[in-house]
């Protein structure tokens, strides 16, 4: 087995690493299974045993890497090592326990998709290139606030008196401000006075834009990112 | 404190500056509050504090601005004059009394919002970017605009009969309009004819992508202006 | 009053253009408002006297353009001269009538639209853009209308037992996935079957995207007509 | 008629192409109208003869195929002779039976769409854009299933409890995630509870714009390549 240091200390495992990302993989799945209601007893042993066996894995991956590091301690607290001692964690907890209380913990297995991106070179690119429109998102994200704000505020003062449970508040009003202006339109909270309407008609016009910028920025900053790239490979 | 003054006369002041801006959200998200129905009265008493701080700091800050501002007069006849005088205003004129009529008056407290634009650097860059594709925005909204209104008549005429209630005029018709062509589709009104349904899917398929043009050309025209400023920084 | 004559021996009346233009925004305005139910007789009055105004007006300006077009009959059997003549003689062909049968019949006057864009330089520029993206538009319409037809095959076989009413030909799925595809919804047709909900998301997944390819393919086709003209003013 | 063949020793029958491809579109068309309830015995009849005469064509186009290829086997075993057996095998295997079971095998007909395809030149060029894409499409594929999937997770721990039909799983809870993510909103399954909603909004903001980023990707690529396209052609 090929064995490689990036510059944190962190094992490259060689193809070994191919295995815990579909391990990973499985694992995401098997959590989803688990959420089935009236799932048989057996489906429930298959359940259970893939998850020991993954985090006897997993496990058996903490420990070569605290091994193979140097200096040792700099895994255990490093970003990567955090997350892995956290995505087998819970198994341990709450082993024999099955309490609805501690249930919720288990979410921290969730966190073995950190572990899935650090594999993803792609993933890397991505973030390279949300860095470089960071200031447009970020500006496209205050003014998509300030929209939904305004938003909120005017459809109160148009629907309250006629609606007071779907439009109680501002607060009530911004479920129906995010639903409409992101086009998604469950159809539950929707203005029925004509004021309203008109209101939500300049509303939609103007804002569906303003809040789909970020998209095409990002994908604009993306493509930028792969002309950049080309570039330097000449 | 630093103190300078821009081309306008309007007094930058420092880091008091900072102060301010984040005086203004707390005084956006307490607007939000207030709406809130079955408030208690601890709850009532600390928003109406808040807002009594708020409006006393920004009183100072008006009454720092003129003293500071050359030639005085500039800066009350300003734009960012009128804004702050307007922005504190209602608290004075409705001190003591809580009549509803007087409450709309109390929206004015949101212009407080275009204080927040003056100090933000970004929202400067995209106005810019609008204006830019000022041409092209006006374009595509002309076209949009004859969409809706044709999309408005076409579905009047043939839903009109089938369900005079959420088609009875073209003006009704515009609120179909308005939510299928943003995609929002809350589904209170759509065609039930058959005519209504091939005439809704024409509609559809070309007028989605029409009304969702000035987005793409407004990321379009913000990427250019990111390009433009690149190139000269160089 | 300044007078030219275009290639097409259109005549161009000066600042009476303008006039022309206002009146056909209004006349459309009146048109919708013709559709209100419950209409007063005032203000039908109203509606029907500035219907008399503006038909008189266009066709003093249909016999000024046959008077000054050199030679006569160009203009008369152009297609702008075709249009103003039907824009005015659904008012002529319906004076003292009412009877519903002829009422589609004033739809006509709808094609005063088509006069507006003659005016409007700025759509013009439009028409240049979908000419030049004209190959990549067709294209991913195709891809479009393959989706959409292939989507209501599938969800087809998959709801037509569970909902033969909504899903009961491949003309009913259409519909459907003409409302999923532009994402916009409404919410009447939806799969309620567990083959046809895990169908729908993928088609939704894969679908929503290339449906909505030939917008980002005009703004893109858009924003380079721009830069060519701009290039051009060098 | 001109005779040209490909590398691939296919066979090109000049307008008889052209022929070929009409009837493809009228066999897909006639697919669609023989799902039609209540048809006419009339309609069912011209339907039936248009099958048999379009079958007929093809089987005919099969064999001149066969016959003018060299080496003959090639043209057999090559995707497009699989592709066109198979198009006309489920007439000639279900001839005079109509057993429901055997009625999904006449999907196999469908794939007359890929012979269109091949005839098509834009769609090759798509499939240039796509390639192009490849990185930047499964990495974006990547994040919007892992937002795809942190979603489910998220709504599933807000909501089960309050809906166990709509959100009885994580897979329950994928359905709601892909309508609400594509920003379809069908309506049928949305949050109720306080934190589900909040959940909402936070995930829509998010997410709608990863999920639409393919979009934008594709778009932007197919952009590109038509401007290289034309630098070619210089």
């Amino acid at each position: 087995m090929r064995i490689t240091r990036d510059t944190n200390g962190y094992v490259e495992l060689g193809r070994f690493e191919k295995l815990i990302q579909i391990l990973i993989v499985i694992s995401l799945i098997s959590f989803a299974f688990e959420t089935l209601p009236n799932l048989s007893t057996a489906w429930q042993n298959v359940l259970k045993f893939t998850e020991i066996i993954i985090v006897l894995i997993f496990t058996i991956e903490y420990i070569i890497r605290i091994s193979l590091c140097r200096p040792r301690l700099k895994y255990i607290f490093s970003f990567y090592g955090v997350i892995d001692i956290l995505a087998i964690l819970p198994f341990f907890l709450t082993a024999g326990i099955d309490i609805k209380s501690i249930r919720a913990f288990r979410l921290l297995r969730l966190l073995r998709f950190v572990k899935l991106l650090k594999y993803n070179k792609a993933i890397r690119r991505l973030r390279d290139a949300l860095i470089d429109a960071k200031d447009e998102l970020i500006l496209s994200g205050i003014v998509a606030g300030i929209l939904l704000y305004l938003a909120s505020i005017g459809i109160y003062y148009f629907e309250e008196e006629a609606q007071p449970d779907s439009f109680g508040s501002v607060f009530h009003s911004m479920w129906w401000a995010v639903c409409s202006l992101t086009t998604v339109g469950y159809g539950d909270v929707k203005p029925i006075t004509v004021g309203g309407k008109i209101f939500t008609g300049i509303v939609l016009i103007i804002g569906v834009g303003i809040v789909a910028m970020p998209t095409a920025i990002l994908a604009s900053s993306f493509n930028n990112a792969k002309k950049k790239e080309k570039k330097n490979d000449l």
